[in-house]
């Protein structure tokens, strides 16, 4: 297991162990929505491939629009990116011209990749993983500094699957010089829940927000993501990188999926009963204990190795689950599943039964 | 014209001006193959839809093979980039560590904003524009400082054509602490032409070649290319960025594309036409100079205003060229344009002549 992959997804090392090809393994690794990609995204792909002989447009006139009137924004406010990776990464700039950069860990372990390599220093402060309702474990700044303090904070949280509100949020942004929100996730929360700072960038020019189209669109493939800030930072941002970081299929599938609303309302109704549905067989089953998560999958916390559990995973039933090594404050008790389709979440609830009995 | 693109292929700005669709534009402004994209990268394109709903494989095993393959290399000696571009700015960030960095002007003006973007000290060494075979103007580093020097070098150089010799770059190899070079156009040489210097990174660690695979095979739109270095370079600039820039289309297109003989033969059987027709046709007209380029684009001196010259061919004819306000040395009279296929390169030299008339 020496080349097990610090990042979920990496299918082609799980295959090698499954002794199977990659598009036969059941993926809960990464937590991509199984309803997707939506029909709407691929008919745009396919019509896109027309263009492939042109350059993006630098402007990305079409695709800021869509997004920013999904917002209530002027399109400057917003700035495609080739995954919200790629933003990550000049966020991460941004962060790292500060004293100090705070995380909540465990943290995806991008975020620290990202900081070091524009040489931030991090302030690490651990997250309870004490079951319930826990608040955000970073302090307030007190000292004043003239480069000022940093915050990149993930709502909801991966991999708990924790949210903080709005107002949670606040005071953070009245004390820290910049406060980078990933949302990823977001989306998954349907309209009344979601608890986006989106709607407060014209309010904090400290605040930027990175959001992913690739999660809920089932498009991890082809890349695509965006930051929401003030159009001064944006601009900053762009004369870091290459004028055409999107490739044009990824603009026509984002264009498309933000519109359709009858996908959106068919993950938030699958979601609800899938979710509930796993969190209580998990619940039920000796030796596990699932935390209640609001994103689209659940972290799990296990009486057994959660290395030797991936190992019979996928060695017995091509199943592929993320084990927690790549945080490393959870150790070998826990590991994290995406929620997916019905059957195939029941499918892994016995895969699970079985591979507890055997090791 | 305040909007006027400061890079290439910006067709929706030139759409508004020709009163069009960007598709019916007759593009000449950017410099892609016109006989691609071919039809074995589609058709992998096609067959990659499937897979979209995957992450990358963050090692790029694959495609890193196929490249490798292609130059007699090991795969740790090549990183695939989201286009020639994301490379460039892991480049300029090397090469900006060091006391200075040389350019030979005129230059794609991306590698200035790549270069400031990381706060580097930028020598600039006009290469003479009179006709004939220019050495390269950079003189060679004398002084000693601890940092070292940089040279970013274009090889065919865009936008004159010029090609240099391995023979020429040896003793930049000797002298600099760190060498680039971009040899984005280098393909479409054929290969007993070509002077690549790709065979030397074993022999250098001091240098790094960066590979475009979007214009031989007309997919900038889809983004791709590699560089080529050694292992450790390529590892820390891995370190610097995220974990997925290539997405699993450029990946199924790169792989089979740099598999297409048949696509790569007739490419340079068409170039080597085309370009001697297109040549002596401008070499006929009043009022234009061509210089002759060993690329698939040609530079052109204009008596008149190449601004005016534009703004007709879109107006009148639907035809884009690239103005060289974008290289600021070359002011006002002189613009680059594409070789198309003899036929489109026809139409090209007959608006031309009625738009000299004209203004």
């Amino acid at each position: 297991m020496a080349n097990r992959p610090i990042h979920g997804g990496n299918l082609v090392w799980a295959s090698a162990l499954a002794g199977c090809p990659p598009e036969e393994i059941l993926d809960f690794s990464a937590s991509i929505n199984p309803l997707g990609p939506p029909e709407s995204a691929i008919a745009a792909i396919v019509r896109g491939l027309e263009f492939l002989s042109a350059y993006p447009d630098p402007q990305y006139s079409s695709l800021r629009s869509t997004l920013a009137h999904s917002h209530d924004l002027d399109p400057d406010w917003i700035l495609p990116g080739n995954g919200a990776a790629e933003l990550l990464s000049w966020a991460c700039r941004d962060l790292a011209a500060r004293s100090r950069v705070d995380l909540a860990t465990p943290a995806f372990s991008d975020y620290e990749r990202a900081l070091r390599a524009f040489g931030a220093k991090i302030g690490r402060f651990p997250l309870s993983l004490e079951r319930g309702r826990a608040t955000l474990p970073i302090p307030l700044p007190t000292s004043t500094d003239s480069r000022g303090y940093g915050l990149l904070l993930n709502n909801p949280h991966n991999p708990t699957g924790r949210l903080w509100t709005r107002e949670e949020i606040v005071p953070y942004l009245d004390k820290f010089d910049l406060i980078v929100v990933d949302e990823a996730f977001m989306d998954f929360l349907p309209p009344l829940q979601e608890q986006s700072v989106i709607g407060m960038v014209g309010e904090y020019e400290n605040l930027v927000v990175l959001r992913s189209l690739t999660k809920f669109y089932s498009l991890p493939g082809l890349r695509l993501g965006y930051a929401v800030a003030h159009p001064n930072r944006l601009e900053r941002w762009q004369s870091w990188r290459d004028p055409w970081p999107v490739n044009v299929l990824a603009v026509a599938a984002g264009i498309a999926a933000v519109g359709d609303r009858e996908f959106q309302q068919r993950t938030w109704d699958w979601l609800r009963g899938a979710k509930r549905e796993l969190y209580g067989a998990l619940q039920a089953m000796d030796g596990f204990e699932p935390e209640w998560g609001t994103a689209n999958f659940l972290l799990v916390r296990t009486a057994r190795s959660s290395c030797q559990l991936q190992e019979c995973l996928l060695r017995e039933e091509q199943i592929l689950i993320r084990d927690c090594l790549s945080f490393a404050e959870l150790g070998d008790r826990y590991f994290r599943i995406a929620v997916r389709a019905e059957a195939e979440n029941q499918r892994l609830v016995e895969a699970l039964g079985r591979c507890t009995k055997v090791s």
